[in-house]
Protein backbone atom coordinates (compact mmCIF):
# COMPACT_ATOMS: atom_id res chain seq x y z
CA UNK A 1 0.00 0.00 0.00
CA UNK A 2 2.53 2.49 0.91
CA UNK A 3 5.78 3.03 -1.72
CA UNK A 4 8.68 0.93 -0.92
CA UNK A 5 10.90 3.77 0.89
CA UNK A 6 8.46 5.23 2.73
CA UNK A 7 7.34 1.82 3.74
CA UNK A 8 10.88 0.97 4.48
CA UNK A 9 10.66 4.09 7.04
CA UNK A 10 7.93 2.75 8.70
CA UNK A 11 9.58 -0.10 9.67
CA UNK A 12 12.41 1.09 10.55
CA UNK A 13 10.68 3.32 13.28
CA UNK A 14 8.75 0.28 14.64
CA UNK A 15 12.65 -1.13 15.49
CA UNK A 16 12.00 0.62 18.95
CA UNK A 17 10.33 0.02 21.74
CA UNK A 18 7.55 1.19 22.49
CA UNK A 19 7.25 2.78 18.94
CA UNK A 20 3.61 0.84 17.50
CA UNK A 21 2.34 1.23 13.90
CA UNK A 22 0.67 4.47 14.26
CA UNK A 23 3.55 6.37 15.82
CA UNK A 24 6.04 4.59 13.50
CA UNK A 25 3.42 6.05 10.24
CA UNK A 26 3.43 9.40 12.09
CA UNK A 27 7.31 9.51 12.29
CA UNK A 28 7.77 8.32 8.65
CA UNK A 29 5.56 11.22 7.49
CA UNK A 30 6.80 13.73 9.73
CA UNK A 31 10.26 13.09 8.04
CA UNK A 32 8.97 14.12 5.13
CA UNK A 33 8.87 17.10 6.14
CA UNK A 34 12.13 17.44 7.74
CA UNK A 35 14.90 19.39 5.52
CA UNK A 36 17.44 17.32 3.67
CA UNK A 37 19.93 17.94 5.66
CA UNK A 38 18.44 16.72 8.84
CA UNK A 39 17.56 13.77 7.82
CA UNK A 40 20.94 13.72 6.26
CA UNK A 41 22.61 14.49 10.40
CA UNK A 42 19.80 11.83 11.59
CA UNK A 43 20.66 9.14 9.04
CA UNK A 44 24.58 9.85 9.27
CA UNK A 45 24.15 9.96 13.62
CA UNK A 46 22.33 6.24 13.44
CA UNK A 47 25.59 4.81 11.37
CA UNK A 48 28.09 6.22 13.46
CA UNK A 49 26.52 5.48 16.89
CA UNK A 50 27.39 2.02 16.96
CA UNK A 51 30.40 2.81 15.72
CA UNK A 52 31.85 5.16 17.74
CA UNK A 53 29.92 4.23 21.25
CA UNK A 54 31.43 1.57 23.15
CA UNK A 55 31.99 0.93 27.05
CA UNK A 56 34.77 3.38 29.27
CA UNK A 57 37.58 0.66 29.57
CA UNK A 58 37.42 1.71 33.45
CA UNK A 59 33.57 2.58 34.61
CA UNK A 60 31.99 0.51 31.45
CA UNK A 61 29.72 4.05 31.10
CA UNK A 62 29.29 4.66 27.21
CA UNK A 63 31.47 6.76 25.55
CA UNK A 64 33.22 7.53 22.47
CA UNK A 65 36.88 7.77 23.82
CA UNK A 66 39.07 4.67 25.29
CA UNK A 67 38.32 6.25 28.86
CA UNK A 68 35.12 8.22 29.62
CA UNK A 69 35.36 12.17 30.78
CA UNK A 70 34.10 11.17 33.98
CA UNK A 71 37.29 8.37 34.63
CA UNK A 72 39.74 10.64 33.52
CA UNK A 73 38.56 13.21 35.44
CA UNK A 74 40.82 14.91 38.61
CA UNK A 75 37.95 16.76 39.94
CA UNK A 76 35.68 13.79 40.92
CA UNK A 77 35.79 12.83 44.68
CA UNK A 78 36.62 9.15 46.24
CA UNK A 79 32.80 8.25 45.91
CA UNK A 80 32.20 5.52 43.57
CA UNK A 81 27.97 5.31 43.05
CA UNK A 82 27.36 1.44 40.85
CA UNK A 83 24.56 1.27 38.65
CA UNK A 84 23.38 -0.93 36.78
CA UNK A 85 23.06 0.33 33.29
CA UNK A 86 24.65 3.22 31.32
CA UNK A 87 21.67 5.38 31.13
CA UNK A 88 21.62 5.78 34.91
CA UNK A 89 25.01 7.74 34.62
CA UNK A 90 23.37 9.96 32.49
CA UNK A 91 20.32 10.46 34.65
CA UNK A 92 22.94 11.42 37.74
CA UNK A 93 25.09 13.35 35.72
CA UNK A 94 21.86 15.93 34.48
CA UNK A 95 21.42 15.94 38.32
CA UNK A 96 24.55 17.55 38.47
CA UNK A 97 24.20 16.49 42.68
CA UNK A 98 26.38 13.93 42.40
CA UNK A 99 31.08 15.00 42.24
CA UNK A 100 32.01 11.17 42.45
CA UNK A 101 32.86 8.48 40.02
CA UNK A 102 30.48 5.53 38.65
CA UNK A 103 30.40 2.07 37.67
CA UNK A 104 28.46 0.58 35.65
CA UNK A 105 27.57 -3.39 35.93
CA UNK A 106 25.72 -4.82 33.24
CA UNK A 107 22.47 -5.49 35.08
CA UNK A 108 21.03 -6.81 38.15
CA UNK A 109 21.15 -10.04 39.38
CA UNK A 110 18.05 -12.04 38.43
CA UNK A 111 17.71 -15.99 39.39
CA UNK A 112 14.63 -15.81 37.76
CA UNK A 113 15.82 -14.72 34.66
CA UNK A 114 18.69 -16.73 34.70
CA UNK A 115 21.31 -13.92 35.36
CA UNK A 116 23.71 -14.67 37.75
CA UNK A 117 26.08 -12.69 40.13
CA UNK A 118 28.75 -14.18 37.28
CA UNK A 119 26.84 -12.56 34.34
CA UNK A 120 27.01 -8.34 35.56
CA UNK A 121 30.98 -8.11 36.12
CA UNK A 122 31.51 -8.20 39.76
CA UNK A 123 35.25 -8.80 39.37
CA UNK A 124 36.15 -5.78 37.48
CA UNK A 125 33.99 -4.00 40.03
CA UNK A 126 35.98 -5.57 43.03
CA UNK A 127 39.53 -5.04 41.02
CA UNK A 128 38.77 -1.08 40.32
CA UNK A 129 37.22 -0.96 44.51
CA UNK A 130 40.77 -2.24 45.51
CA UNK A 131 42.95 -0.26 43.19
CA UNK A 132 41.41 2.44 43.22
CA UNK A 133 40.90 4.00 46.59
CA UNK A 134 37.22 4.90 47.54
CA UNK A 135 35.82 6.40 51.26
CA UNK A 136 32.48 5.24 49.74
CA UNK A 137 30.34 2.84 47.59
CA UNK A 138 26.86 4.18 46.64
CA UNK A 139 24.90 1.60 45.61
CA UNK A 140 21.68 3.05 43.17
CA UNK A 141 19.82 -0.43 42.38
CA UNK A 142 16.82 -0.10 41.36
CA UNK A 143 13.94 -0.65 44.42
CA UNK A 144 13.19 -4.13 43.31
CA UNK A 145 13.82 -7.86 43.86
CA UNK A 146 16.73 -7.99 41.71
CA UNK A 147 18.13 -4.67 42.93
CA UNK A 148 18.52 -6.35 46.76
CA UNK A 149 19.59 -8.50 45.52
CA UNK A 150 22.63 -7.18 43.89
CA UNK A 151 22.68 -4.78 46.69
CA UNK A 152 23.05 -7.59 49.47
CA UNK A 153 25.58 -9.47 46.99
CA UNK A 154 27.83 -6.83 46.27
CA UNK A 155 27.77 -5.49 50.25
CA UNK A 156 28.81 -9.07 51.20
CA UNK A 157 31.76 -9.83 48.70
CA UNK A 158 33.19 -5.47 49.79
CA UNK A 159 33.07 -7.00 53.03
CA UNK A 160 36.16 -6.79 54.53
CA UNK A 161 37.63 -4.17 52.34
CA UNK A 162 38.17 -0.56 54.31
CA UNK A 163 34.94 0.96 52.44
CA UNK A 164 31.36 2.79 53.04
CA UNK A 165 29.06 0.67 51.30
CA UNK A 166 25.56 2.77 51.24
CA UNK A 167 22.06 2.63 49.38
CA UNK A 168 20.04 5.31 47.73
CA UNK A 169 17.09 6.04 50.00
CA UNK A 170 13.62 4.49 49.20
CA UNK A 171 10.36 5.63 49.94
CA UNK A 172 7.53 8.24 48.82
CA UNK A 173 8.16 10.14 46.42
CA UNK A 174 8.37 13.68 46.88
CA UNK A 175 5.01 15.37 46.05
CA UNK A 176 2.83 12.11 45.89
CA UNK A 177 -0.32 11.65 46.62
CA UNK A 178 -0.06 9.11 50.03
CA UNK A 179 -3.06 7.09 48.34
CA UNK A 180 -1.72 6.08 45.45
CA UNK A 181 1.78 4.75 47.23
CA UNK A 182 2.03 1.53 46.56
CA UNK A 183 2.07 -0.81 49.66
CA UNK A 184 5.60 -2.03 49.73
CA UNK A 185 7.06 1.33 49.05
CA UNK A 186 5.04 2.51 52.00
CA UNK A 187 6.38 -0.30 53.92
CA UNK A 188 9.77 0.66 53.10
CA UNK A 189 9.07 4.13 53.91
CA UNK A 190 7.93 3.23 57.43
CA UNK A 191 10.86 0.81 58.00
CA UNK A 192 13.28 3.86 56.93
CA UNK A 193 11.79 6.67 58.79
CA UNK A 194 14.18 9.29 59.76
CA UNK A 195 14.09 11.37 63.12
CA UNK A 196 12.57 15.10 62.51
CA UNK A 197 15.60 17.55 63.78
CA UNK B 1 27.60 15.55 29.02
CA UNK B 2 26.94 12.76 26.30
CA UNK B 3 29.56 11.62 24.12
CA UNK B 4 28.82 13.68 20.61
CA UNK B 5 27.45 11.09 18.24
CA UNK B 6 24.90 10.20 20.77
CA UNK B 7 24.18 13.36 21.48
CA UNK B 8 23.29 14.10 17.81
CA UNK B 9 21.25 10.93 17.51
CA UNK B 10 19.34 12.09 20.62
CA UNK B 11 19.05 15.56 18.80
CA UNK B 12 17.89 14.21 16.16
CA UNK B 13 15.08 12.15 17.39
CA UNK B 14 14.04 15.84 18.77
CA UNK B 15 13.09 16.52 15.27
CA UNK B 16 10.18 14.81 15.23
CA UNK B 17 6.88 16.61 16.71
CA UNK B 18 5.93 15.01 19.91
CA UNK B 19 9.73 13.69 20.73
CA UNK B 20 10.74 15.00 23.96
CA UNK B 21 14.37 15.01 25.63
CA UNK B 22 13.05 12.02 27.46
CA UNK B 23 11.96 9.78 24.70
CA UNK B 24 15.14 11.09 22.34
CA UNK B 25 17.37 9.91 25.21
CA UNK B 26 15.33 6.36 24.92
CA UNK B 27 15.33 6.00 21.43
CA UNK B 28 18.83 7.19 21.12
CA UNK B 29 19.59 4.57 23.51
CA UNK B 30 17.66 1.84 22.34
CA UNK B 31 19.45 2.71 18.69
CA UNK B 32 22.80 1.23 20.45
CA UNK B 33 20.87 -1.96 20.59
CA UNK B 34 19.76 -2.54 17.41
CA UNK B 35 21.53 -4.90 15.07
CA UNK B 36 24.03 -2.66 12.71
CA UNK B 37 22.46 -4.07 9.46
CA UNK B 38 18.50 -2.75 10.71
CA UNK B 39 20.43 1.08 11.75
CA UNK B 40 21.96 0.78 8.06
CA UNK B 41 18.63 0.21 6.85
CA UNK B 42 16.63 3.07 9.14
CA UNK B 43 19.99 5.53 7.91
CA UNK B 44 19.09 4.15 3.93
CA UNK B 45 15.32 5.17 3.88
CA UNK B 46 15.94 8.01 6.06
CA UNK B 47 18.11 9.16 3.36
CA UNK B 48 15.57 7.40 -0.09
CA UNK B 49 12.60 8.89 1.28
CA UNK B 50 12.78 12.13 0.37
CA UNK B 51 14.60 11.99 -3.10
CA UNK B 52 12.06 8.78 -4.12
CA UNK B 53 8.67 10.42 -2.46
CA UNK B 54 6.55 13.07 -4.14
CA UNK B 55 3.08 13.88 -4.92
CA UNK B 56 1.16 12.08 -7.58
CA UNK B 57 1.42 14.04 -10.81
CA UNK B 58 -2.93 13.51 -10.93
CA UNK B 59 -3.73 13.20 -7.04
CA UNK B 60 -1.20 14.63 -5.11
CA UNK B 61 -0.87 11.53 -3.08
CA UNK B 62 2.35 10.55 -2.02
CA UNK B 63 4.03 8.07 -4.53
CA UNK B 64 7.78 6.81 -5.65
CA UNK B 65 6.32 6.69 -9.27
CA UNK B 66 5.07 9.36 -11.71
CA UNK B 67 1.67 8.57 -11.20
CA UNK B 68 0.40 6.71 -7.97
CA UNK B 69 -1.31 2.84 -8.20
CA UNK B 70 -4.61 4.33 -7.64
CA UNK B 71 -4.35 6.95 -10.29
CA UNK B 72 -3.17 4.63 -12.95
CA UNK B 73 -5.35 1.53 -11.52
CA UNK B 74 -8.19 0.86 -14.26
CA UNK B 75 -10.29 -0.87 -11.49
CA UNK B 76 -11.06 2.31 -9.47
CA UNK B 77 -14.58 3.52 -9.95
CA UNK B 78 -15.96 7.15 -10.35
CA UNK B 79 -15.97 8.01 -6.88
CA UNK B 80 -13.15 10.61 -6.20
CA UNK B 81 -12.64 11.36 -2.15
CA UNK B 82 -11.05 14.90 -1.60
CA UNK B 83 -8.74 14.89 1.23
CA UNK B 84 -6.56 17.36 3.32
CA UNK B 85 -3.59 15.30 3.26
CA UNK B 86 -1.67 12.71 1.76
CA UNK B 87 -2.12 10.67 5.25
CA UNK B 88 -5.73 10.53 5.11
CA UNK B 89 -5.55 8.72 1.32
CA UNK B 90 -3.58 5.50 3.13
CA UNK B 91 -6.05 5.49 6.31
CA UNK B 92 -8.78 5.23 3.45
CA UNK B 93 -6.65 2.48 1.71
CA UNK B 94 -5.78 0.77 5.26
CA UNK B 95 -9.63 0.63 6.01
CA UNK B 96 -9.70 -1.08 2.20
CA UNK B 97 -13.75 -0.09 2.36
CA UNK B 98 -13.88 2.89 -0.58
CA UNK B 99 -13.10 1.50 -4.13
CA UNK B 100 -12.71 4.94 -5.71
CA UNK B 101 -9.86 7.40 -6.30
CA UNK B 102 -8.53 10.21 -4.18
CA UNK B 103 -7.90 13.73 -4.48
CA UNK B 104 -5.02 15.59 -2.17
CA UNK B 105 -5.88 19.10 -1.28
CA UNK B 106 -2.55 21.10 0.28
CA UNK B 107 -4.63 22.03 3.38
CA UNK B 108 -7.72 23.28 4.21
CA UNK B 109 -8.80 26.83 3.78
CA UNK B 110 -8.07 28.90 6.70
CA UNK B 111 -9.06 32.55 6.96
CA UNK B 112 -7.45 32.70 10.59
CA UNK B 113 -4.16 31.48 9.69
CA UNK B 114 -3.99 32.74 6.29
CA UNK B 115 -4.62 29.91 4.00
CA UNK B 116 -7.30 30.97 1.46
CA UNK B 117 -8.80 29.12 -1.54
CA UNK B 118 -6.25 29.59 -4.03
CA UNK B 119 -4.06 28.36 -1.27
CA UNK B 120 -5.12 24.66 -1.12
CA UNK B 121 -4.65 23.64 -4.93
CA UNK B 122 -8.34 23.79 -5.86
CA UNK B 123 -7.49 24.51 -9.42
CA UNK B 124 -6.06 21.28 -9.85
CA UNK B 125 -9.32 19.80 -7.87
CA UNK B 126 -11.39 21.59 -10.81
CA UNK B 127 -9.49 20.69 -13.90
CA UNK B 128 -9.36 16.96 -12.47
CA UNK B 129 -13.30 16.84 -12.30
CA UNK B 130 -14.24 18.47 -15.58
CA UNK B 131 -11.51 16.05 -17.53
CA UNK B 132 -12.04 12.97 -15.13
CA UNK B 133 -16.19 11.67 -15.22
CA UNK B 134 -16.40 11.30 -11.47
CA UNK B 135 -20.26 10.51 -10.68
CA UNK B 136 -19.81 11.35 -6.90
CA UNK B 137 -17.39 13.72 -5.05
CA UNK B 138 -16.79 12.70 -1.40
CA UNK B 139 -15.90 15.55 0.80
CA UNK B 140 -13.65 13.63 3.77
CA UNK B 141 -12.42 17.02 5.83
CA UNK B 142 -11.97 16.75 9.37
CA UNK B 143 -15.08 18.12 11.13
CA UNK B 144 -13.91 21.73 12.50
CA UNK B 145 -14.52 25.41 11.32
CA UNK B 146 -11.98 25.01 8.22
CA UNK B 147 -13.49 21.80 7.34
CA UNK B 148 -16.61 22.82 6.99
CA UNK B 149 -15.57 26.31 4.87
CA UNK B 150 -13.68 23.92 2.51
CA UNK B 151 -16.36 21.69 2.21
CA UNK B 152 -18.89 25.09 1.40
CA UNK B 153 -16.23 26.19 -0.81
CA UNK B 154 -15.47 23.01 -3.03
CA UNK B 155 -19.31 22.68 -3.17
CA UNK B 156 -19.87 26.14 -4.31
CA UNK B 157 -17.21 25.79 -7.33
CA UNK B 158 -18.70 22.85 -8.42
CA UNK B 159 -21.93 23.76 -8.95
CA UNK B 160 -23.11 23.63 -12.00
CA UNK B 161 -20.98 20.03 -13.11
CA UNK B 162 -23.14 17.48 -13.02
CA UNK B 163 -21.96 15.61 -10.08
CA UNK B 164 -22.87 14.22 -6.44
CA UNK B 165 -21.06 16.24 -3.88
CA UNK B 166 -21.45 14.17 -0.44
CA UNK B 167 -19.35 15.00 2.73
CA UNK B 168 -18.77 12.42 5.35
CA UNK B 169 -21.37 12.11 8.15
CA UNK B 170 -20.74 13.25 11.66
CA UNK B 171 -21.71 11.94 14.63
CA UNK B 172 -21.59 10.09 17.73
CA UNK B 173 -18.25 7.83 17.59
CA UNK B 174 -18.93 4.03 17.21
CA UNK B 175 -18.51 3.06 20.76
CA UNK B 176 -18.06 6.53 22.27
CA UNK B 177 -19.42 7.03 26.24
CA UNK B 178 -22.38 9.40 25.82
CA UNK B 179 -21.33 11.59 28.31
CA UNK B 180 -17.98 11.84 27.08
CA UNK B 181 -18.78 13.35 23.66
CA UNK B 182 -18.47 17.41 23.08
CA UNK B 183 -21.40 19.45 22.08
CA UNK B 184 -20.92 20.15 18.90
CA UNK B 185 -20.49 16.43 17.95
CA UNK B 186 -23.90 15.96 20.06
CA UNK B 187 -25.30 19.05 18.16
CA UNK B 188 -24.22 17.16 14.82
CA UNK B 189 -25.64 13.86 15.92
CA UNK B 190 -29.07 15.60 16.91
CA UNK B 191 -29.15 17.64 13.60
CA UNK B 192 -28.14 14.94 11.11
CA UNK B 193 -30.01 12.09 12.82
CA UNK B 194 -31.58 9.18 10.89
CA UNK B 195 -34.64 7.36 10.98
CA UNK B 196 -34.51 3.38 12.11
CA UNK B 197 -35.30 1.07 9.20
Amino acid sequence: MYPDSLKNLIESFKFFPGVGEKSAERMAFASLDLEEDQLALFAESLKEVKKKIHPCKICNSLTDEEVCPICSSSLRDETLCVVEDAKIVFLFEKLGAFKGKYHVLSGLISPLEGINPEDIGLEKLVERIEKESFKEIILAFKPSLEGETTALYVKRILEGMQVLVTRLASGVPMGADMEYVDALTLERALFDRKKVE
